[in-house]
């Protein structure tokens, strides 16, 4: 059980971005700063634009911002709407189930329960918690920048 | 983010020994009853004897049998033994962890509050809560042993 590398790299993107509060930068230094593929990178910033996360300019001076404040972009939100397969188990999805008992199984309901109690932490931060050793984070990414 | 078939089999394997507290089953007979493959069955019941849920007999009349109550198997136990990865992103693994701000970074904090809320509520059951609809999950297996 983990998340996908996708929902890795959009919550990546997403600190980096607010700790940059400056003009719009570009997808390529966004991954090399944070050690991601620039290719994945652009898949993901895709959806975050999509999804209201993320604002991204084009021309001279392009590239990407947050489109909302970090105090106004939700961590379980972000990580229900990158990530792909929430089904934890076959039996939630009645199309793919092959189990048999699966209609009168308390499985399903004991591991729904268990998803909830993971998301209800997560809706409890915003990216505005996530950048609050703001120093400690930005004298990485400055480290990060002297040895790229 | 899901279980893994392998945990999800388990599960299943569980229940299936569960309800039928008579003579041990071969693997081959819970495989169809269960719907799933009979040589992934075969490895999920060496691990789950190897921690002490099943036990397994050999030779004539020989199968796969609960090695304890269901009141002291623990779900949230067997889904930690059973899922071979539970570093939910890279920066939750030292040695892999490829992000450069993962030392002063509080996602990792985060989803592992994430993940003890997760696993609190799958610590609250064991496999008799799950076998509580006993004669509803009996019906079920019994209509697959007339269709298989």
């Amino acid at each position: 059980m983990r998340l996908t590398r996708f929902t890795d790299n959009g919550l990546r993107c997403l600190i980096y971005l607010g700790l940059s509060d400056t003009d719009p930068t570009p997808a390529g230094h966004i991954a090399q700063m944070m050690g991601m593929s620039e290719d994945h990178l652009v898949k993901v910033v895709q959806r975050l634009a999509a999804l209201g996360y993320v604002r991204t300019l084009r021309g001279r001076g392009g590239g990407i911002r947050l489109a909302r404040l970090p105090e106004a972009i939700n961590i379980g939100e972000v990580v229900r709407a990158t990530e792909d397969n929430l089904q934890l188990a076959s039996c939630f999805d009645p199309e793919h189930n092959d189990c048999p008992i699966a209609s009168a199984c308390l499985l399903s309901c004991a591991l729904d329960s268990a998803l909830r109690a993971f998301f209800a932490e997560l809706d409890r931060l915003t990216l505005a918690d996530l950048l609050r050793p703001r120093r400690a984070l930005s004298q990485l990414i400055e480290q990060q920048a002297l040895s790229a």
